[in-house]
């Protein structure tokens, strides 16, 4: 009988659940998809009734110690998810308390920014470093903060939210109402408002004059840097180099050892690695210069989120560090 | 027979020395200059000489459980001090090893910053408070950010350098040899640069006008607020803004529910609490507004600093947390 965790990554328009064992092995992963679940209970019921339907459709000989979830605006200490904007549930759902009464086992949660961070420490290239900082850059831009190999957490669960450090004064227009924030920027969406700015400067010629921003993508901008499109070049240029600024005042908080970088815009690789690792540097206080590499995650992008939920689950019942 | 620690505040021109209590009564304090005391270890022999005569002298009745040292440049893990500026001492002091050494009783060391939020936690005003921020603004900017009851240390002891996060692009030049950092604003040297960048603006009537910049000190600044003088109000207020939009961005990591003030530029109260508590509240990211309070340390200036390194001291010895 092999020990696992039910690990459950969950989205605005898609679910996934899985059972996973201690060394990150996945041996059975579903997906739902949120129109088949409107409210938060019949959400949990169907996770019960299709994880039953698998382990006996596969003969799975297994035992599940502990439910891991990662969500956004999961709150840790609560095990709620809060207002998050891209669910179709509102309000404040205690759905950690719904999972421990429909399964009878420990169930944890935290967000999925957190949780991808836990999963790095635990199966991708964070292991047994014990201060990093995760940056989650896809849409938006989300984050882990590992301290003395605990993911803080802070006062009230929402630590963390290094998308919205302000790294411009009257910056771009922030969809959290304010002004400037590092997600202006530094995620997927940022790099095209940054592809559009450079547009409209009109210094660099480009393929891309002929895209309009709802058609443009982050792969667009990609294909475009590596075929030598000057402007696309530009454009993760002055995003690495945002970046980079921030992330050296980040380091002059918590003075990890490492920073990884995951999501959509880490997957361009060294295209926004070069100048963001150039602009930490040359912005770094002298005593932490040299000393923090920037690494892209060692999770498979699709796999990272419902592993790092599983390592939640894990690290919660004491199993690992 | 009273319980006791051997605090030390070691300085640049002159150090305290401080048998304190596990509740933080000083039972007996001697000043030490630092002319006589040319290597750190003659300033070791020196305290050992100077306590063991005030405990003759005095007769106290005492036993001295630990040592627990707060120093600039002060590297926790290490227990030593590094390539500290302000100190006669140059390169890598292993300090605590030698008191160590000499008294043959456990000896702790951190930075000054901070013993003093280690100390504001055990007798200050962040008793019970788990999680804070306590900010030094003195000459320069110190920090000590306390995570889940721990001072956070990082990967090599330099964690919570706040002072030196650049909060301005292409702003003030630091001493670290960057420019914007936060200490050349919210410092009472940063204090002093605001007059007379404001002086030099021209837009205030003001007393200040016939004082140069070695005479200034914080405390005509704060006098001339107190009497209405426009320009010295503006320049609180200019760097409370800078301050409390630093502060925002410091939530944003941690999740403090509180921030604490201390040292020379803390001392103008209301003049400089008010305009950072309004910066920072306009800039906190929704879910941290009207949670986290900004107020003045509760350790008397002068005994903070060895109260803190008493602090550290009974900490570390595992009877308080």
């Amino acid at each position: 009988m092999t020990q696992v965790v039910l690990a459950i990554d969950l989205g605005g328009t898609s679910a996934d659940f899985a059972f996973i064992n201690l060394e990150g092995k996945i041996i059975f992963k579903e997906n739902i998809k949120s129109k088949d679940y409107d409210t938060a209970n019949s959400f949990v019921q169907l996770v019960k009734k299709l994880s039953n339907e698998a382990i006996k459709r596969k003969k799975l000989d297994i035992k599940i110690r502990a439910i891991g979830i990662g969500a956004p605006n999961g709150n840790y200490y609560r095990g709620t998810i809060e207002f998050a904007p891209n669910l179709r549930w509102n309000g404040i759902i205690p759905i950690a308390d719904y999972f421990n009464m429909a399964f009878g086992i420990p169930c944890f949660l935290t967000n999925d920014a957190n949780a991808a961070a836990i999963g790095e420490g635990m199966y991708g290239n964070a292991q047994n470093v014990k201060d990093f900082i995760m940056m989650t850059l896809g849409t938006g831009v989300g984050s882990g903060i590992v301290i003395n190999d605990k993911v803080i957490y802070g006062n009230d669960g929402f630590a963390g939210e290094l998308g919205h450090v302000i790294v411009k004064n009257k910056g771009r227009k922030c969809g959290c109402g304010r002004e400037g924030c590092l997600e202006t920027y530094a995620s997927v969406t940022g790099l095209k408002r940054t592809v559009i700015k450079l547009l409209m400067d009109n210094k660099f010629e480009s393929g891309l004059k002929g895209v309009s921003f709802n058609e443009l993508t982050g792969k667009m901008v990609n294909d475009a840097a590596l075929k030598g499109d000057k402007l696309a070049i530009e454009a993760f240029r002055y995003t690495g180099e945002i970046l980079g600024k921030a992330l050296a005042n980040f380091i002059a908080f918590s003075s990890p050892n490492l920073i990884i970088l995951f999501g959509g815009l880490a997957q361009a690789g060294d295209l926004i690695l070069n100048p963001t690792k150039k602009a930490m540097e040359e912005n770094l206080l002298k005593i932490y210069r040299g000393k923090v590499p920037i690494i892209l995650s060692g999770l498979k992008g699709n796999d990272a989120a419902i592993l790092g939920a599983a390592a939640l689950a894990w690290k919660e019942m004491g199993v690992r560090n």
